[in-house]
């Protein structure tokens, strides 16, 4: 049995912040319902995940933001700087957005070396170039040593959508479910390099060497598609809580239930390594350049041929479709044969990937 | 004397981060000038404050972001919460943007207490629904506790700019300043509240119970004078490093010199009190409610009207000329005759009222 599977849900209790609060799964979602929804209700399907879509003056845009404190500030394949252009571009893409201006906010804790800050810096301009949008503006904190941890950076994103956007809502029962290639770099690049994980006891240091982050835009991914005239009814990111925190969250906003194939499932030979070393699952584990498409089941060949053309996803591959049963549940052909349910994870003892 | 400008210019090593290079002086200036124009250098102007100008399928939009780290987050008149919706929609105003959207991303600490992020939240709501702004997206992240200081809250904000944009470059020789009220609440009800500053010593808890922050939205303001047809060359709120680093920085930027007049500035008067008491400089005190609009000469009455219809700016007054000569100096002449020159903060020992 895989670790995420096998706990049962902890009881989070709600007079106090937890770090579960801040993961993907039950203790966040009731965060979410209890504190930010009363109180920003005129939006709130917004909140929950990605972008908002606003309309301005005739032109259609999506806004976006999220904080990034991943630890540490550099890991096998990416900096939290990459994290934070990348993984802001990529919430507009799963919009349907063309990525083109992000805001930068820097809160830093006094005593950061200058020079790793120069560096994430350096990787944010490199980022934003591969990614094709400008950083037009941003603000930078200080903080009293002890008040913070190296360096929080927040950005947000504003893009345009010159397509349906691409939203839950959109999903019907009948649609093919792709997914864009194999599963977990991300989170087991930040294991390797966290201290007290025991990875490195464990893999005896086999994963260190092997496993980078696949941190990457997936506009250019997007883009194929829609240029290959594919209907793509809905996106998501796979990042904290992983493919099955994504695929849960679209099978209770849809209202459907979605049926996947263990044997489309890809994972890296060092992934699969560090999981099985590990007991972890590689449906939860944070990507930051994979995601899933939900597409009108005759686009399927072109939605494939697109996405193989870039770099970004060309392990793309069918993955699942969607079903009128069991609205909201999320099950797993496995390789031996049965079906089992995917869960949302009750919190989220893993370290922060974003 | 006063503090502010008693003190000699420290020296701000660069191969740390320090507190001054979060201030509003010549450390952050720096910080800009050696780490983030270089990487972020095609709109590097729009990194130095507020926001950015951006054009969308023929709309002309106004796009920023802030970061508030404000401590207490509590404080008499408002909130980090109120700060942080008032913050950005006045960096939107000052654009000569009407405000419209907000994204708001928090990095909270584990073991804050849930009652106060519903408070500030709540806070958050009534600030948006007073300024008429919608959050519309947002994010949550947690951080280990001794990781980071119960909140941290960073607001981006998107709005339209309907009429020529207020930006520096357009202040001339001639333009008129005009100052929209009294200045200083917002830094001394910080200081009030603040432990280890001595003001409740000194002032013997007089303070406290007088001085609230100024924190307000400044768009009905703006947009009483684009009502009237004042031509509004440039805008700042006198936020951190108060009204001379505002002067100073446009002084700059515009490449010309700004003669004020000291018996055109208010203060309240617990302000006042606190200031003497305190030894501090009114000018160098942050504000979240106040602002100085750069117009043409002839525009000066119907300025002045306009700005007294609405609540926020009913105590503005014509505070002084841009001249030609000495360029980049701000220049006070006093109530005792003499004139002097009013210099950027070096650093800023202050707390941090934002």
């Amino acid at each position: 049995m895989h670790l995420r599977l096998s706990c049962p849900a902890p009881a989070v209790p709600m007079d106090r912040i937890t770090l579960a609060h801040g993961g993907a799964g039950l203790a966040s979602r009731q965060l979410l319902e209890t504190v930010f929804r009363p109180a920003f209700a005129t939006h709130a399907r917004d909140l929950t995940h990605d972008g908002a879509v606003v309309h301005a003056a005739g032109a259609k845009l999506a806004f976006t933001t999220d904080s990034y404190v991943a630890r540490p500030l550099f890991f096998p394949g990416g900096t939290v700087g990459d994290l934070a252009v990348n993984g802001t571009v990529n919430d507009l893409a799963m919009c349907g957005a063309r990525p083109l201006w992000l805001s930068a906010a820097f809160v830093l804790e006094e005593g950061l070396p200058m020079g790793d800050l120069r560096a994430i810096v350096t990787a944010m301009r490199d980022a934003a170039g591969e990614a094709g949008v400008t950083i037009v503006t941003g603000d930078t904190k200080v903080v009293e040593r002890g008040k913070g941890d190296g360096m929080f950076i927040t950005t947000a994103g504003v893009g345009i959508i010159e397509h349906t956007a691409a939203a839950p809502e959109r999903v019907r029962p009948g649609d093919a479910v792709i997914v864009s290639g194999d599963l977990g770099s991300h989170g087991v690049a930040i294991m390797s390099v966290r201290d007290g994980l025991g990875i490195d006891r464990v893999c005896d240091g086999a994963v260190d060497a092997s496993v980078k982050s696949d941190t990457a835009p997936l506009w250019p991914a997007v883009k194929a598609m829609y240029e290959a005239g594919v209907d793509v009814r809905c996106m998501r990111d796979l990042t904290r809580g992983g493919l099955a925190s994504a695929l849960n969250e679209i099978a209770a906003t849809a209202w459907v239930s979605i049926d996947i194939d263990e044997v489309a499932l890809e994972t890296g030979t060092a992934v699969r390594a560090a999981c099985e070393l590990m007991d972890l699952d590689p449906l939860y584990l944070a990507n930051e350049g994979r995601f899933v498409a939900f597409v009108a089941a005759a686009d399927v060949p072109r939605a494939l041929d697109a996405l193989r053309t870039v770099g970004v996803s060309r392990g793309a591959t069918f993955l699942g479709t969607v079903e009128k049963a069991h609205r909201g549940l999320v099950t797993l052909r496995s390789r031996t044969g049965g079906s089992r349910v995917v869960d949302l994870m009750a919190g989220d003892p893993l370290p922060k990937t974003r």
